[in-house]
């Protein structure tokens, strides 16, 4: 049945909202009307200072499939509304069964280091087609971008240690686990526990052993020499099933066991207990028995503030295997991305710009059809400019801090530059090359090389400079008036 | 790809170690060793005071489908260890290319209450194959009971009002959504808005609109009348799009004219600012306009705590849609389950009862072969005897207190009880009838009713007494000291 699941359509992924909605415009007459939507997200996950792209592949993947099957469409006729009277006519089932998506896409690549506000995603084309991809895109961009920014944020405590990532069982789903394992690779894990992971996405498949292993046997050191036996490259071993610094001296005893047969024993594991002291115990026990080349393997509970406390106190660990807190983003387990309407039109008139209201201007949507412009010098990354498509950015130009006005910057003439967001669809048809998982990887890397180590930290990151093009922030302005004026 | 995802074999839906252990066995001719090994967690999520078993079906469906694709088979075949030698050699991967699931499995039915320490599932059978199957028996059980926890509280907190569950775009990917929405309305929900979980799993879909809709038009009431006109069976108003207040008044304006047209207007939506406040001045204002039959939909970062919170202030709210916090469980993403290895026993030898050492009593693992029973009486249930299928408590029989063994408790002959773990497969066959997901939803509620009403509280609930049979706990501690002594 899982398999059956997820053969079926995934045209109905969205919520019944976008439905009722696309068929409210299409009884109305405005299946014509074309619109533009942005997706971004407002919170800084992790109180941190930055958010990793991700998700785009599977977007692509997606949208190149999109489409409902005839199952979709008879499910669909045969849902009622409070009258027990179907809720969408058999003239919108038609309508659906020949829908073929036919927007224009732009996004940021995956692995783009992003801020509150910019469009991760932004899309232009019939207003029906806008709408029903509401939830799925949603859905396919906030879960990958925040495992990938919370694996980001362990490989930066980790200092360049190998970090495995091996939450499979505590995932939340077996999405959860393939698409999380993705993201956390594409964030900065070396690898994952997660064969089929392995499999989809060629990253790397690591593990040791578990405490079960241990347990068949009647004692620790005969476990162990089993192990070796059977598995002498690739012999990582598991030492606190009973007692971990007793653990260490049979892992000891069989190194050399393997010397002997000239085998290499790769490493222990740690995986309770205070892993500070019994690492560094771990340690002095093997360098004194000259196996400096054993690696130590930790796990068990750990995060980015952990791995950096364990490191403070000088802990001897080499490889980090991370779960639970990571694959489920424990401590901020949801992206709060959105997706909001800014511009409508109706067939050959002109775009009419929109905003959502609120009391809170941080939850004031931005108008128009907008693009980031990331300015930088030799010294790396300066400002984001959000700006509107329409406005020539490229003489520089004037941002304004949304949040208040008093606060501005000019960006000169020369001041180098890049626009983040790139095309995807154009007219529906996919006009953009994916790279490969490892590239995308790497390119993580050298982007959070570029910006002000203070962005990185995990306490009361410095804010980067993300401003609003002034004409942008003035018809911004304008719009609010004029609509609480109403 | 998505799709091809998911079309693919999930037979390595495993961590890499439980291959290499398998393999160990394998090698070291433990090939036909029997094992036993339960599923359980410790901690309470939410600390509250149960946790609903959901998971089963899936686990169903994965082993009835379990094994290896030539595919599967061929990417593990080419797997290399630090010697750049291969980590299998091919008589194993003969071996998983002929491997069929062939064990005996036990499991509480979906919906049972459970405590901390109760086998959620007890997998009897060849070692290799127990060992395989851990990482995707715990992804398949922990979230979805972990979901269907979290529903059940938020159920309880609307105290049968009608919860929507609004979740898609924020789970934690694609199954994420399916699968919690399943496990939602499981735990208690009423309907979700996520459409191909509710064609998946005949789960009522339910929506109104969202912002995007008022925003296409100029005019706010303008957007109402449309969508009245388009939707008249199924419209719920969205009113916080400019101003609540305002917005219900052009509510009750649509409302009425849906009325001379014989149409009803089924509710209202608020979606930000104070809901208490709002919540009673709107139906002050429908009640005034004689529209008693409107029903206030409320929804906005809703959790068990907050409706609670809400419902004390006196709100006017009949239907709450609850997103973010009830999909990721975000208060507590992960259920802590852990799967453990409680006995082993070669070819025609006797049982050895193994259990795990640890520093702390509360993770040291349970030995032997285990099945709770649940007492009861007409008030309800009395208390839940964790104990080994070799003794006989139809006598009834004393439980014990496993971390304060001063505590015990006797159950005496007369009283009523059952089992809880069922057979779920005997000798890899299927000998288990799945339940409906609504019976089983049905049962969540009568299950819930038989217990006392401090297990259901939120803030400090009461501890449900789940003891061990007193010859189990003597085994238990005999095993501790023994291997503490080695």
């Amino acid at each position: 049945m899982i398999n059956d699941l997820y053969k079926s359509s995934l045209g109905l992924l969205t919520d019944l909202y976008e439905l009722t909605m696309a068929y409210g415009y299409w009884k109305q007459n405005c299946r014509d009307d074309e619109a533009v939507f942005h997706l971004f997200f407002r919170r800084r996950p992790f109180q941190g200072g930055f958010v990793v792209a991700a998700g785009l592949e599977a977007v692509i993947d997606f949208l190149e499939n999109f489409s409902f099957s005839e199952e979709d469409l008879h499910y669909l006729s045969g849902l009622q509304g409070s009258d027990g009277k179907v809720l969408f006519d058999q003239g919108f089932i038609d309508y659906l069964k020949d829908l073929q998506f036919s927007c224009d896409l732009d996004a940021v690549p995956e692995g783009t280091i992003v801020f509150p506000y910019t469009p991760l995603l932004r899309i232009q084309g019939p207003l029906i087609q806008c709408q029903i991809l509401e939830s799925v895109l949603l859905n396919l961009i906030n879960f990958p971008s925040l495992i990938a920014t919370k694996a980001a944020r362990v490989s930066l405590a980790a200092e360049g240690d190998t970090v495995f990532e091996f939450g499979l069982r505590r995932a939340q789903g077996i999405d959860g686990a393939l698409t999380g394992s993705r993201a956390a690779y594409l964030g900065g894990c070396d690898a994952t526990s997660n064969v089929l992971a392995g499999k989809l996405f060629d990253i790397p498949p690591k593990g040791t052993m578990a405490h079960s292993w241990v347990m068949i046997f009647e004692e620790e050191l005969e476990s162990f020499q089993a192990f070796a036996e059977a598995c002498p490259n690739n012999c990582v071993l598991l030492v606190d099933t009973y007692d971990s610094i007793e653990g260490v001296h049979h892992a000891i005893q069989v190194a050399k066991e393997m010397e002997e047969r000239g085998q290499k024993l790769m490493g222990i594991r740690l995986d309770s207990g205070d892993l500070a002291y019994l690492s560094k115990e771990a340690r002095r026990l093997l360098d004194k028995a000259e196996l400096q080349h054993v690696k130590i393997v930790a796990s068990n509970e750990l995060d980015e503030m952990v791995i950096s406390d364990l490191k403070k106190q000088g802990a001897k660990i080499d490889v980090w295997g991370v779960g639970t807190n990571l694959i489920t983003a424990k401590d901020h387990p949801a992206l709060d991305g959105v997706y909001k309407l800014s511009a409508i039109r109706k067939p050959s008139e002109e775009w009419k710009y929109r905003l959502k209201l609120s009391e809170q201007m941080s939850k004031v949507s931005n108008p128009g059809i907008l693009q980031v412009r990331r300015f930088y010098d030799d010294r790396g990354n300066i400002a984001d400019a959000l700006y509107d498509i329409h406005t020539d950015l490229s003489k520089g130009g004037t941002i304004i801090d949304p949040f208040d006005a008093t606060r501005s910057k000019q960006l000169g003439e020369d001041t180098k530059s890049y626009d983040l967001l790139v095309p995807i669809f154009r007219k529906g048809k996919c006009v953009y090359e994916k790279p490969a998982l490892k590239k995308i990887r790497d390119q993580v890397q050298k982007n959070l090389k570029q910006f002000h180590e203070g962005i990185k930290r995990f306490l009361n990151p410095h804010q980067y400079v993300v401003g609003m093009e002034k004409s942008l922030y003035d018809k911004k302005i304008q719009l609010i008036q004029k609509v609480r004026k109403r």
